[in-house]
């Protein structure tokens, strides 16, 4: 199967307790997701995914905190100040093995859509639906029923579909020029990094594993260079791309480091991709959506062929993330000409 | 069970693999080892143990590199000369659930004991010998057999029975005037250090897990402090109590930050315990005793538990173990009126 952006947490979802890691076999991923879109005017994507319009109020975005993949929905979002446009559900971080729940919310049913799984907006949509239950999701609010959890697209559309109800001073952060360097960067460093962290971790073998450690340290000294004298991935502002290797680094040392071995060093170990995550973490719209606990809590509990004491550490000390990060001497515009999101409101 | 200084390593023999960690349960030790003792005149022990003379050539110590209470033994073994008067058998990283074994020797037998399993040893000592098959042990080459698995007992009988053998200008590790306070500082960092890892490590529920968390890291806490105005724990010498405080801090970033959960941070990440620890590695005696590779494959395999996949991190990065600690700022002699000794010979 080849390395394109596909969703890594389906075995995740589908898989019995035990079932991440496979003896002998290179971890790799489930390609199948809902390709709908949500577009400007509706109309299908260019391969023919079904279209839905956009709308204000109509969609939830559901996510978990613990997720990366649906930890850049949520960055996006606020950046571009989508809150009051398209509302957030958000699951607890350990699911089972049939579904992502609410039980985080009162009554442990997500307020909108009045549902204790996710399964059940996805059941509504497909009854017997046959694929992972999977964060993010967008549920259309009225049927109740998933619309898209195809993750890499959610945000691409948040950027070029939902314009006209981007907040003022919104940045662009998928900018038309940009667009080839962008999905250049965002491919090596989802195959190499986002993934790479995955294939660390549910190597099957000691080869396996081997093989994926130098893989993803051999990125992430490139990332190291390419940053070095640049304060953002692509041109002198926050991109996509910038979002995309944040929800890797920002779990790190709280999970990957330990749980996955990517432990060659911590991220507070390597000086200029501390530096810029902390920068990044110190940017209204980043460390404002993260929530370190969770995001132990799913990778400890969740994978317990991992860690079967579903022990959760309670380190690192998390206090260096918000300390100097020396970075503005790069320059770079963190929202080129336009101005950061105000302060999150009470989460949804 | 009082937190005396006891064989952690029993329970590693007798359970069969998954038993380390008992559900619900604070991590306590067996108490039980072969008190014997070898003396200068062969005298029993104060509180009678069976006593052995002290004679050249007529002993084995053996050991598995990967052990930190196997580990104090070679390295005072180094520091005062004693190769050449006790010999040294060196057992495999792995053991399985009934011995250490000889697989690292030639035909998978220690050559002078011409045995396969460290058992032999002890069952030659005692027929059905029920408890753990512990090292270090040393062992009576004539008979075959265990004298003691006393690991704490072993090094201090080292320093104070065996003077007769010291090298020239062998440091003094116990000496009479500082006891009181080497016994003091040794009592803590075992019960808290020592032993603090493993508590982190082998806890039954997260309630255990977080209470020998704050507790570890209290005690690091407090040598950090202790050691951030004096090179090293007690007087201005290395005595038993650095070599002691040494075999854990050698294995942290390897074994216990990631693997035990030992993770509010790394050894590296705390600057007068990672310049002490720098300081003992680069003196003569204490990193030429260290084997990093045996120490991980150790934790990682037979602990299945803790990592049902057995696959062995390649990290940490090992290289800062050389780097510049800047220790000699503080004063201190690490051999006193002594002398480091000569570079080691091959093994054995």
């Amino acid at each position: 199967m080849a390395d394109t952006e596909q969703n890594v947490e389906h075995r995740e979802q589908f898989s019995t307790a035990g079932a991440y890691v496979h003896s002998g076999e290179e971890y790799t991923r489930d390609t199948n997701y809902i390709e709908d879109r949500i577009t400007r005017d509706g109309q299908p994507g260019k391969n023919g995914e079904p279209g839905w319009p956009v709308e204000a109020g109509r969609y939830r975005l559901v996510v978990a905190r613990a997720c990366p993949w649906a930890h850049r929905s949520t960055i996006v979002r606020r950046l571009l100040g989508l809150e009051d446009v398209i509302s957030l559900g958000i699951c607890g971080p350990t699911h089972d093995v049939r579904s992502w729940t609410f039980d985080l919310d009162e009554g442990a049913k997500d307020p909108v859509l009045g549902i204790e799984r996710l399964q059940q907006a996805y059941f509504s949509r497909f009854p017997n639906y046959p694929r992972g239950i999977t964060v993010p999701a967008i549920v259309d609010v009225p049927s109740g029923s998933v619309v898209t959890n195809n993750f890499p697209q959610i945000t691409l559309d948040f950027s070029t579909e939902w314009q006209e109800f981007h907040r003022p001073g919104a940045p662009k952060l998928y900018p038309e020029e940009l667009r080839e360097e962008i999905d250049s960067v965002n491919k090596r460093v989802f195959t190499e990094v986002n993934n790479g962290v995955y294939r660390c971790g549910f190597a099957g073998s000691q080869q396996a594993y081997d093989d994926a450690y130098h893989r993803l340290f051999n990125a992430l000294d490139w990332l190291s260079e390419r940053l070095e004298t640049q304060r953002y991935l692509v041109g002198d502002t926050i991109t996509e791309a910038d979002v995309r290797l944040f929800t890797t680094l920002v779990r790190f040392d709280a999970v990957y480091h330990g749980h996955f071995k990517c432990n060659r060093s911590k991220l507070t170990e390597m000086p200029v991709l501390w530096a810029y995550a902390r920068d990044l973490f110190q940017t209204p719209g980043f460390g404002d959506t993260v929530n370190f606990e969770q995001i132990k809590q799913h990778y400890y509990i969740v994978h317990t062929d991992l860690n079967p004491t579903q022990i959760v550490p309670l380190g690192p000390d998390e206090s260096g993330w918000l300390s100097e990060h020396g970075r503005h001497e790069l320059g770079g515009r963190p929202f080129g000409e336009g101005t950061p999101p105000s302060r999150p409101a009470s989460e949804g």
